[in-house]
């Protein structure tokens, strides 16, 4: 069974789309720990970060790389922060994170946002993109 | 002047190394969050991790791969996730820490470890590596 990232990948489930190309997708998590909080995703299928093949492996920060800097120009904050964990969805992601302080870069910050506000942060990134 | 991780690097701070090549270096943390938190750094002294070179950036995750899997047989967890944030040292570094659950990924976790104790964990990884 597809995964809900390789559903988002497809269509099948609505997201707000930042960026794509070949072997990445990236959109605005749903439940952020700060406004502006983003995933990347390979289009491959894999559970763990870490066992993504090297291409994937050896791509996806140059693919974030102008993600993150549009964030960090549209979204106010010390610096846009990284994590991988992947406790929760099988299907490796990395959260690109605005952060204002080491304690508040936190899953236990995270909560449901408006799509309202979703909406009005990707055009506010898109804008840098 | 040097940041304290160059200093690190050229061995005029001892580390606990975990693993170097010609880009990297890789070291336990002294303030881990959880045992076995290993920082993977460019040798290359850049502030902002996204800042990086592009042979820096497009290679790190596979230098960090084996020390992830190395740390995930070494280290009771259930698995080893990373982090970037960067706004305590001027020198990009990503973080390896092994992980039991989303809430307890956080600096606010973090805590000077006792030397011995550092030296008996890189001996548990580096049997893996």
């Amino acid at each position: 069974m597809s995964t809900i990232f390789t559903k988002i990948i497809k269509g099948e489930i609505p997201s707000h789309k930042i960026a794509e190309n070949d072997l990445f997708y990236a959109f605005l998590d749903i439940r952020p720990i700060a406004p502006g909080h983003t995933l990347v995703i390979p289009k491959e299928e894999v559970d763990h970060f870490f066992d993504m093949n090297d291409d994937n492996l050896n791509h996806i920060l140059k693919f974030a790389q102008p993600i993150v800097k549009a964030i960090e120009s549209a979204i106010p904050c010390k610096r846009v922060g990284s994590m991988i964990a992947g406790l929760e969805v099988p299907h490796a992601h990395l959260h690109l994170v605005p952060i204002i302080s080491m304690q508040e870069f936190s899953f236990a910050y995270a909560k449901q946002a408006q799509q309202e506000d979703l909406i009005t942060i990707r055009e506010k990134i898109l804008k840098y993109l």
